[in-house]
């Protein structure tokens, strides 16, 4: 039986996938830098010589988890652009959005929050890496704002750093909360608001020197 | 040869600290999930089973560790308090703090860093319980603020956690710059110090409704 190049590379596409896959759901109960290359082709089922074909190793798939993670991150970005553009109604929508990517994506989310600080330094870099790129988008849309003009532009990145630390918090504690008590993660949604309101409303207040 | 009760109590506290500071050498480079007895035991020169005189397991290794790494940080924040009283100073005080003891208690803090978000459930409970109590500390000096009367307890506490969450990141990015890069550290202070005005600022126009 021949096999078409179109085939084989999508054979490959899904093994590449489903190690992924696999490595994501490990990474959920342990570290990245504690996992091992045998345990990952043990759960897809290949031989563990056949991840190389893959990646070049385990650093090199935990760079390609932070790629799909902050895709669908971004993609939440994108989402809350389109939401609204009164300012009120923005804040709320970002934490609402961030809510619901958080549940669709937990693994991505989890894997983030443990590899930002207990990751292989090449995974920290690249997540530090990611957030700053977030940060710079958000500050050209903080620039946009009305009274954006009272702002230098290193303030607008200092705020935008501080939007994205509370951000990266509240969803690390919704992570956190039990599945069984909504009320712990309603609580940090409205605390979420609150202070991102507390933070605009020193932002319109604040005037650079 | 006879062993007075004193000497062998003092004894016990010295292999009780030993195992305590090998377990956050070592907790430097892997989370203590992954953490095994073995390699505790072997560090500090004593048999495998001699460690259940001290800790009933790692988990209780674990709390004691967040005893000792809070211990430091509360003696920080009563540092911060005697420094100033003038808010602008206090500020700029907290940071400078906050610095100086995470580059005297580093392990202290990446153990922090690290357990808070991939640590056993208990020590990950320990350190939310911990955080909280900094805050309503936190909480009630705030309500000493001469507008406080404005906001309700609800806000205070909002507020607290919202500087928490910065103090905590901003110890986190320390701990996270390369000793060798001076000019980062700099500027994780400059914005932490920039980005606390920033919610200060806010505060003092917020009213709670």
């Amino acid at each position: 039986m021949t096999d078409s190049g179109a085939s084989r590379r999508e054979r490959k596409e899904r093994t590449r996938q489903a190690i992924l896959d696999a490595a994501l759901g490990i990474a959920d109960e342990q570290s990245l830098a504690a996992l091992s290359l045998r345990q990952v082709t043990r759960e897809v089922g290949i031989v563990p010589t056949a991840f190389y074909r893959h990646f070049a190793s385990i650093d090199e798939l935990g760079l390609a988890l932070v790629d799909q993670s902050f895709a669908s991150l971004r993609e939440m970005l994108r989402d809350v652009r389109r939401s609204s553009s009164e300012l009120t109604g923005v804040i709320k929508g970002s934490v609402d959005v961030l809510v619901q990517h958080v549940h669709e994506r937990r693994e991505h989310f989890r894997f983030v929050a443990r590899e930002r600080v207990s990751g292989p330094p090449a995974v920290r870099q690249a997540i530090r890496h990611e957030l700053e790129l977030v940060e710079r988008e958000l500050a050209t849309d903080l620039a946009r704002l009305p009274h954006a003009d009272r702002w230098s532009s290193d303030d607008l990145r200092i705020m935008a750093n501080l939007i994205v630390t509370l951000m990266v918090s509240t969803a690390e504690a919704i992570v956190a909360a039990p599945p069984e008590r909504p009320d712990v993660e309603r609580e940090v949604v409205r605390t979420a608001v609150a202070q991102l309101r507390m933070v605009v409303v020193g932002a319109l207040q604040w005037e650079s020197r």
